[in-house]
């Protein structure tokens, strides 16, 4: 059997996510999934290094699957892009040994997400970037973001069916920039792994700091109390991409 | 009667372009004129700097109308982001001279071209870029695109309809820049005035000399010729993006 890796990009305004959901559903995984087994001429199983909820987007999702199939990775790849819909590329296809596993072999990942902060909203990039009109300091949310960074317990910033799940919720944060350009504010967000929702809920939170509406200090206050009452709004889903997975 | 500029920004991937069409095209000026109507409480004619066609985007297309309502101009910019559906957004709303004229007063335009240059597409981008799989000499159309700046009859880049309905196909271009970074080459082109199609003639047809289908010189040599039929393809229109328009 060989192992093959798969880098995937994907617009995901389109899609319920990363996850197979009940049929009928569009997701990434089943889209990707059926292509490879129609062009491998097997059942193949897709496993992805995690999932994106609905409308977040990937530039380097990563996925394997085992095939006995002998097709050469340039024709793979070529059939691929072929046969998928444009929201969802292959950007890379590689093999690799027996015992990669695209989930459990990840040693990190990087997330991006954007803010527009304006008054008015943006047409062209409105699939991308959450709409954030009030003001915002950013020099009070980039001391805010490199607060948290080091190993902490995240379980507050976490949703709690995804807290549930997991072993453990104690995670290394190595990066968490905040980079305005323009109207365009960009939080960089780089852990060994992120909860369910984590980014998303530090992003969040993070925002009402820098609006004012929680006080400087409050993501550090609510992490250590460990509970999801205290954190803030949930950013949308839709300024989200995951951005590398690191193996 | 108040004159009344709009400036306007459109993601033009679900419009049928710029121009008011037959009944129930979906287009943008017929979009933003009923907006303004229903806001403005009259009937209002709305005139375009110019027209974009299906698929090409704009940050800054300009509009006016005359109206007898008094709405504050800021209540206005609210109402019509209000009421426009979210690929249309007015960025700008301005009382102007009575004389103003969006078509006529308008001294030069910006337009912005992308074309992504790898061998596989954009999931993310692809409403926003051209994708040219094959290898393109930057250095080359940088070369090329220089040497017809100034003032030219473009007849020979311009769409026959259009050429034929304009007194005269004379401008100036002033810019035409070709700049890449990392797969994505944007080309930006500012002039005096665009003829219909000229933008997506004149980067199709360089797109050839870069990728070695036609010579280097090839642009001077068939703007000289001033025929149509010598000019290489027509970029797709979703590369295109209207920036500015100069008063």
């Amino acid at each position: 059997m060989r192992n093959i890796k798969l880098t995937l990009s994907y617009d995901g305004t389109h899609f319920r996510g990363w996850q197979i959901q009940k049929q009928g559903e569009r997701t990434v995984q089943d889209t990707v999934q059926t292509a490879v087994c129609a062009i491998c001429d097997e059942a193949v199983k897709l496993v992805g290094a995690g999932r994106t909820d609905s409308g977040v987007h990937a530039l380097g999702q990563v996925a394997h699957f085992k095939t006995r199939s002998l097709i050469p990775l340039n024709n793979l790849h070529r059939a691929l892009n072929t046969q998928l819909p444009d929201d969802v590329v292959v950007t890379g296809v590689e093999e690799v040994p027996a015992d990669f596993h695209a989930q459990y072999s990840a040693q990190g990942k990087v997330y991006q997400y954007e803010v527009l902060n304006r008054s008015y909203a943006s047409a062209l990039h409105r699939h991308r970037q959450w709409h954030v009109p009030y003001k915002m300091n950013v020099a009070r949310m980039r001391r805010e973001a490199s607060s948290l960074l080091g190993e902490h317990d995240f379980r507050a910033f976490s949703a709690v069916e995804g807290a549930r799940r997991v072993q453990s919720t104690v995670r290394t944060l190595r990066r968490f920039d905040v980079h305005k350009r323009g109207d365009v504010i960009t939080f960089t967000l780089e852990a060994d792994g992120f909860l369910y929702k984590m980014v998303r809920n530090l992003v969040g939170t993070l925002v009402e700091v820098g609006a004012g509406q929680k006080p400087e200090g409050a993501l550090l206050a609510i992490l250590k109390k460990r509970s999801r009452d205290e954190a803030g709004v949930t950013a949308k889903p839709h300024g989200l991409t995951l951005v590398t997975v690191f193996y």
